[in-house]
């Protein structure tokens, strides 16, 4: 059950056995049903989040639309990074994409985890990094591209994503209402 | 000279003698005259930053506009985070605006200190996580708030700037042209 999180921290930082036990003793699983919402808007998010089995969607809604932020699938880590840091209600909701398997850890557990080992503090650099990294391509993609260019990028980037989740959220996620995208997709299929 | 950094490291985490040396002895001094730049778009950052005395600007320019991201003075830190995690080419320029002087270490650096003195972690995870609340905030001040609002919060919560920094970059950092910006003065004057 924590082999898949241990392997990804591993992949970060080599464990010793003590180590190790003091990370799988903070886990907690979770068990979430298709639609089911992991996290609401409004919550502060507490918890770091490494999915075991199914899929998760993060979202914003702005004068009734659904943004969509980001995809998780087995073996990613998710967090509402800001909520999380700051401790402030969290403008974000995670949705189950399907029936959905979790493992948890929260914030007081890892930064307990911090102070007796040390070694983790690497794991909570390379994860805030990597927050960084996705705001800033997130940011980039809506400022600097087109729509279609956003599309061909993800098909090229996450081609999986367009097997695994439905056309609207994948709208929602580029930032185009549905129909753009059906229209973008007519153009390019035209254009071969 | 190392004083002003070695406390801002010491808020964020404790130091044994040994420790506050492996970190200055990695410290470089560096010298800007106003209008120098510090990095220029296209080039690697390999370095983080602390101010000593003066202050420097980071931009950027798309179709010939400069847009401000952000002024530092002394005892802040900074870095062209994108380009200094991933050694991608900067999209990011930094000027000084006054005479500057500088301390520097290298990536290369930071990272054996981590390797040697795993504390250093705790520091390289608290500068990661700011810069994705500068980025975050930024972005949510582009995409959510009215340029007149975007002023008034500027106003609240760096009041300094208005007496450090030329009317111009201000406006550029707030994402208006200087025009705009008058005029958002006028109007708030006027309403008084």
């Amino acid at each position: 059950m924590t082999q898949q999180i241990i392997n990804s921290v591993k992949s970060v930082i080599p464990l010793t056995k003590k180590e190790e036990k003091a990370f799988t003793d903070m886990l907690k699983i979770k068990h979430f049903k298709k639609k089911e919402f992991v996290l609401t808007e409004g919550d502060i998010c507490r918890e770091i989040t490494f999915i075991n089995k199914g899929s998760v969607r993060l979202f914003y809604v702005i004068e009734g639309l659904e943004n969509t932020l980001n995809f998780f699938f087995p073996n990613d880590w998710y967090t509402a990074y800001e909520s999380f840091l700051d401790e402030t209600p969290s403008i974000e909701n995670v949705q189950a994409l399907e029936d959905t398997e979790l493992l948890q850890f929260s914030k007081s557990d890892l930064y307990q985890l911090y102070d007796n080992h040390p070694v983790f503090e690497k794991l909570g650099r390379v994860m805030a990094e990597n927050a960084f990294r996705v705001v800033v391509n997130r940011s980039k993609m809506l400022t600097n591209e087109q729509p279609q260019e956003r599309y061909l990028k993800l098909i090229k980037n996450r081609p999986e994503l367009f097997e695994k989740i439905p056309q609207h959220y994948i709208a929602s996620y580029l930032g185009v209402k549905p129909e753009s995208l059906s229209r973008i997709r007519r153009r390019i299929i035209g254009s071969k």
